[in-house]
């Protein structure tokens, strides 16, 4: 884009607060910052780290005190001429400090424009861009570790080594075309060969990791079923009350009327609000319970509920409902207060029953149930565990790279077919120039992770910032 | 207190956005700040008015990567030692900061303690502190005006200047009781009286200056009343129209449900919804009509609407109810689109309707109707500079003091009842410590709206600053 020596300016703080800070960056943010601001010295006369007070102006009329801070290409987030004023964040002052930046020669940011700048002046690469939105999003640990992992450089530095010895292998192979009747071999087949099964395997243990980081991103989707009157929402509310007042804490917080937000040592965990289900003719009930259905579906762990009281001290019947591989099943058994000799339950209430991790644990754990008392509390913390225990994020916590963006894992999904050709080319000894092509596609592919070593079309970059706020 | 000693912590901008600032302002804040921040250099060794990249870490775990802003006591808003953080705005972010400086020996900052230690350091009087707040509220410009003015110091400078010059002669009035037996004059009771007068003038003209202050600061309440189906709802559209961009756009303002928020020419105006008023048996139907009745009561402007199709060419009754003193009516006369030869009353829509300000302007202007079709929107727009033009901003715009805190209105009004009794008494020749009283009582209260020469209570600074949002 041509806009891209625009100079832009944008709010990067919310509306409220105490204050907001307006950046101004590109090559004329110094002379339109002077425009608007006076201190006891032009910021164009300062040096970069420095930061100073003074009143910004529309003409002699005093808009604001304001404090601005300089920063000088490249020493900046964006890589060029930047300034950061620091005003008391009224909306009405918001307002005028934009209109009088525009009028001084700025335009207004589009989403994710800073970040951008960032990436095209090669401050960030794309995944490292792209975990900008997610740092500022995480509202979990496990969700920061995530973004700060790949905003660190992550995988992106492993794979753009894997893909810059692919591109040289390629080059060797179309070298050989330019001596087609010698028969030389520059590239060196095993080499290759060697690389290949290498990308195949990291590629591989990238892709296993998405299940985890989309879910550790997200937030853990655990559905609470069972039977209407089972105890669901006092559950719920058990499971809430303690984790309340910091849900409440972060405003802003997008939540889905259906979904309740949790966090576990860490570990973000959405809990999904189900019909109960029963066997009957009501449609709207119907139509209720074919949603829970979804649910379901879509949770990474089911929680079920059954009433002790019901089972007249018959065993727990085996969970109905067909599940996912590596979807997990916990089952409580609730109202063990109002059981004849409720305590001999507790006994059982023994941390053996959260054994087993959610990606790959495809098995069903019905053998062992968790007694409960929503009610009263009693058993809800081995849930608590439970839940917490059912996500492996042991790996994460020792810095390994864990995929959670979407569009990393289609890339990589890509790359992995085009691999896969490039394989059997090599094993069914391609002609040099197809195999090369295959080579080049898997680098291709890869390419559009990091967006290193290639020049991927502006609508893909459109698309990715998009999805940033202004003033990101 | 204290614990105005203590080095203090908390985030100074809106969950939200793509920046937080977190502000650490106190003796320590340099040190505890160098425990949680690392950079090429320690902060200790940093000069006020600079700013530096580094990472946020606990222990060795880096957090996020942060700039830290570094001013030097007496050279921050606080005028103490101070850093602030902008780091990524993430909720887990800034609750991970937060916890290692609390960690590190801070502690959080109550509702506005930033701005009261200013105060308590002399940065600020105390209605430029409060003048703080209502610059941050503030959302049109009329109401930035308000607080601007103040915060330069606006009428605290005239009224500190009128109360040294008091408590200067006070103090010789108590001189000459030393010298009792002597009947000397070291108080010149002419120069005496002359200044009483010049307070008097002064307060009087500020006392006046409130009722414009705080309408324009809370927005000029306004009334749409009519029978049921005058066109109520769609005049309130209309008047929506073209600013509900500009509402939706300011996130956190909050909104009574049956008010809407307007801002013409710069003057934020709350349209208050009220309920057709007609005679009726009906209880509910006549309670509605009792807020109607209280919500008259309370606006600064009343538009009556009146069907011009009900009218069958008759003249436009009178207002039945009676209007507070400077309350001001003005008169729609709806549906002229419906009326046959529709463009006769065109040409009455001229802007003599107009005329008349708001807060000394008793007359009832029911002489002039203003013609409208609130469906077509034709005369909606002489309403809008009817509206605008009932609010005299022209002192505002011109720099002049205008009260807009009722907490200084209330002190005028007791510094105007002590000057009462300093005046009576000068007159009645009061002995001179009874009369030196007087004069101590109107310095006294006139101390109260900047805190100057006065050491005010606890609990009146911690009832101000309580107003405040934790932050600034």
């Amino acid at each position: 884009m041509d806009t891209d020596r625009d100079t832009i300016v944008a709010p990067a703080t919310a509306p409220g607060g105490a204050l907001a800070v307006i950046r101004l960056t590109g090559p004329e943010a110094v002379a339109i910052a002077d425009r608007l601001f006076r201190s006891r010295r032009p910021l164009a006369e300062r040096a970069g780290g420095s930061c100073c007070f003074g009143t910004i102006r529309d003409g002699e009329r005093v808009v604001d005190e304001a404090v601005a801070a300089l920063f000088r290409a490249p020493h900046s987030y964006t890589g060029e001429e930047t300034v950061e004023f620091s005003c008391h964040s009224s909306s009405y002052i918001i307002g005028e400090v934009l209109r009088l930046a525009l009028q001084a020669g700025a335009r207004m940011a589009g989403p994710g424009e800073f970040t951008r700048r960032a990436y095209l002046n090669g401050k960030l690469d794309l995944a490292q861009a792209e975990a900008v939105a997610d740092l500022i999003a995480s509202s979990s640990r496990a969700a920061h570790a995530l973004a700060a992992n790949q905003l660190r450089g992550g995988y992106s530095s492993a794979l753009d080594g894997l893909r810059e010895r692919l591109v040289h292998l390629a080059a060797l192979l179309e070298l050989e075309l330019d001596f087609g009747e010698e028969e030389v071999d520059f590239a060196d087949r095993s080499q290759l060969a060697a690389l290949l099964e290498e990308i195949d395997a990291e590629t591989e243990r990238l892709c296993r990791s998405f299940a985890l980081g989309n879910a550790l991103k997200e937030g853990i989707a655990v559905a609470i079923v069972g039977a209407p009157n089972v105890g669901k929402s006092t559950l719920l509310n058990q499971l809430l009350q303690e984790e309340r007042a910091m849900v409440s804490e972060i405003a802003g917080t997008t939540r889905d009327v259906i979904e309740e937000r949790l966090t576990i040592d860490g570990v973000a965990f959405r809990i999904l609000d189900t019909a109960g289900i029963r066997h009957t003719e009501d449609r709207l009930e119907r139509m209720g319970i074919e949603r829970t259905m979804r649910t379901i579906q879509r949770a990474q762990i089911v929680v079920r509920m059954v009433d002790a009281t019901t089972l007249h001290g018959g065993a727990v019947p085996p969970f109905e409902l067909a599940l996912r591989p590596g979807q997990r099943l916990l089952t409580v058994l609730n109202k063990i207060d109002r059981l004849p000799g409720a305590a001999a339950f507790k006994a059982e209430a023994d941390e053996t029953a959260v054994a087993g991790a959610l990606p790959n644990a495809a098995e069903r754990s019905t053998d062992k149930v968790l007694p409960m008392s929503a009610r009263s509390g009693e058993g809800v913390d081995v849930l608590r565990r439970a839940l917490r225990a059912a996500v492996p994020t042991e790996a994460l916590e020792e810095g390994a790279a864990v995929v959670s963006s979407a569009r990393h894992y289609e890339a990589l999904t890509k790359a992995r077919e085009a691999l896969q050709r490039a394989r059997e080319g090599l094993a069914a000894k391609l002609p040099t120039d197809l195999l090369s092509e295959e080579v080049r596609a898997v680098a291709a592919a890869l390419a559009t992770i990091t967006g290193r070593g290639a020049l991927l079309p502006d609508e893909l970059l459109a698309h990715i910032f998009s999805k940033f706020c202004i003033g990101k």
